[in-house]
């Protein structure tokens, strides 16, 4: 069955939008109901008022961008973009650089954590191949969308020229405008060796924290490796200096997965799908596409909350509460998977919950009730 | 397609055993392989060590009771079972008793919250009349297996005799034992206007706490409400005493409903199954089958941190760290089908995922690693 046609996008894999600002410029405000309106259906359904917790507002948050109810979330699409870092030569990571190819052919042949994760809940994974360094994927079910062989070692030069990044953000962008079937949620995740230490200096830099306020053990280093961790990130803060804008930031110090990152999230904001965030990594792209496009934030759900310490300073800035909380420290798009029930749920409550008159139920303060 | 046939059970709802005693002693140590043996596993499994943070607790006890990998759990059931409290007459509940039998008759029509959450995870939802005081349920597709209607009220009075009881844990157990296709996961349900008092009650004589620990604001008291709930909590307490037998307990002042649950759990672990625990009331369950089989332990995976305060202690004790922590405090099982996905994904881990060997993937401390 030919795939429905989605008005003015190209099924190109990589659709060339001009800037990152006409992709911003894109997104419109939330088409579903009012938060206010939604509160009060789920007061009307046959429960406690509130005792759904934090699902209601779930729930209220898809209403509000997917309408009351809101659809069945039927096709789910996990990105898994990667990408190579020049700051591993500092020895900034416990993985070699060549571990982001092998683990993008793992991916692709279904062998990841992602896979196991995503195949549980129905989700797709497609993993896209931005700016690994070693070798070629071609022909290893990656998709090849890379824009250079890893980026710049941020502690001393630029991650990448700023075409690049543009090429990065499209590239993002138009795996999910020409995604088939169309994705109804999408999730955000992300492989590459050294990125926590780009997303460290990424996160520094918009929100103005101390550069070891936003540095953790990753994939779990420890000892020397974090120490050079720290001066990586001082160093790269140092050399970018704290009054950068988003774009400039991205392009210094992001890497090449993250660029495409937002544009994944420009993308599904501006057609108005909800987005699954991960964790560090994928958060900190999230972050710089709220700063590029602020619109995009309505369409932002936090998966889970990860270990690593900066996470907890983006979503406190980005005020989005994690659904999980399971100390997981893995990336690629583990965490967003897996609070996908927790999305399917929400949508559920309205979908098929009765209300306390449908059910013929009384509600509180009945005539034994205290 | 007749069901696989079960050995030495029958396959009527209400299958009458002799006593707890005998039901508790047919649980057997977990059947699957040693902690030790899972931990190898998922540490040679393609990802940083221990980086699917509490996933990896998860699979380890999955295997433990269910072998490595563990099987898919197909048939998932959430057995909700309903009583009505006598202490209701107390004044510590917001409705009034009549809303038990008309939840349940929602909850058979499939307008509840635990039917929209349950639907969303594929999880069978059974609802059972074990002690509904007002009216017949019987034609509204509850089950009838009603002990007595309603429980004693507490404050003054035993709940139940013995002989109710018993017929009411013999009743849980035999649902369990008579479900066909057999259940791969049971989860724990429950509805009853006053059972968060009875559970706090319950709380109180089998963990020793002040009967204040244990009071929560239940489905939503506050004010006049909950001090009859504390005054009516230590008045059961006061009647009983301290030193109470867990059967005893159960019966001074559980539900009917609760004593349904003890034999779901019974019958569960005996049959070697997990067995999700959802808030406050089923947990308190939970702990009274523990202390009468302790075997029953290994069985038991919590799926949510109730709001209400006695439900923390009730998992301090019994060593279970709850999955989800959303702020539910509606009971019906909720917490616990929300909580199946990740049960599933812990099971994926173990069965999909590659190692680093079979991925070609290299591990910590390559040649450019720090």
């Amino acid at each position: 069955m030919p795939p429905a046609p989605l008005p003015s996008r190209s099924a190109d894999p990589v659709v060339h939008v001009p800037c990152l600002a006409a992709l911003g410029a894109r997104i419109a405000p939330p088409a579903g109901v009012s938060p206010q309106r939604v509160r009060a259906h789920l007061d009307a359904l046959n429960k406690p008022q509130g005792s759904l917790g934090r699902l209601e507002d779930v729930a209220v948050r898809l209403a509000t961008i997917a309408g009351d109810p809101p659809p069945v979330l039927r096709h789910r699409v996990v990105f898994v973009l990667a990408g190579d870092h020049g700051v591993v030569r500092r020895g900034v990571s416990a993985y070699p650089s060549t571990v982001t190819a092998q683990m993008c052919r793992n991916i692709a042949r279904g062998g990841a954590a992602v896979c196991a994760l995503a195949g549980s809940v129905g989700c797709e994974v497609v993993v896209a191949d931005l700016g690994v360094r070693h070798g070629t994927l071609l022909g290893d079910g990656v998709l090849h969308l890379r824009v250079r062989d890893g980026s710049g070692d941020l502690t001393t030069e630029e991650a990448m020229i700023a075409e690049e990044r543009d090429r990065a953000v499209s590239a993002g962008a138009g795996l999910v405008a020409s995604r088939r079937p169309a994705p109804d949620v999408v999730c955000l995740g992300e492989m590459g060796i050294g990125n926590s230490t780009a997303a460290a200096a990424l996160t520094a830099l918009l929100t103005g924290c101390a550069p070891n306020d936003a540095v953790g053990p990753g994939t779990g280093v420890s000892g020397k490796a974090l120490e050079a961790k720290w001066r990586a990130v001082a160093e790269a803060v140092a050399r970018v200096g704290h009054e950068t804008e988003p774009e400039e930031a991205l392009r210094q110090v992001g890497g090449l997965e993250m660029a495409g990152l937002v544009g994944v999230v420009l993308e599904a904001a501006a057609r108005g799908l909800p987005v699954v965030v991960d964790g560090f990594i994928s958060t900190a792209a999230a972050l710089a596409a709220v700063r590029i496009a602020p619109g995009a934030r309505h369409f932002l759900f936090a998966g889970h909350r990860s270990s690593e310490p900066g996470h907890r300073l983006l979503l406190g800035v980005l005020e989005l509460e994690p659904l999980l909380d399971l100390n997981l420290r893995l990336g690629e798009g583990t965490g967003a998977v897996l609070a996908l029930p927790l999305l399917d749920a929400a949508g559920s409550v309205l979908r098929e919950m009765a209300t306390f008159s449908d059910a013929g139920v009384s509600g509180p303060g009945g005539e034994e009730g205290g």
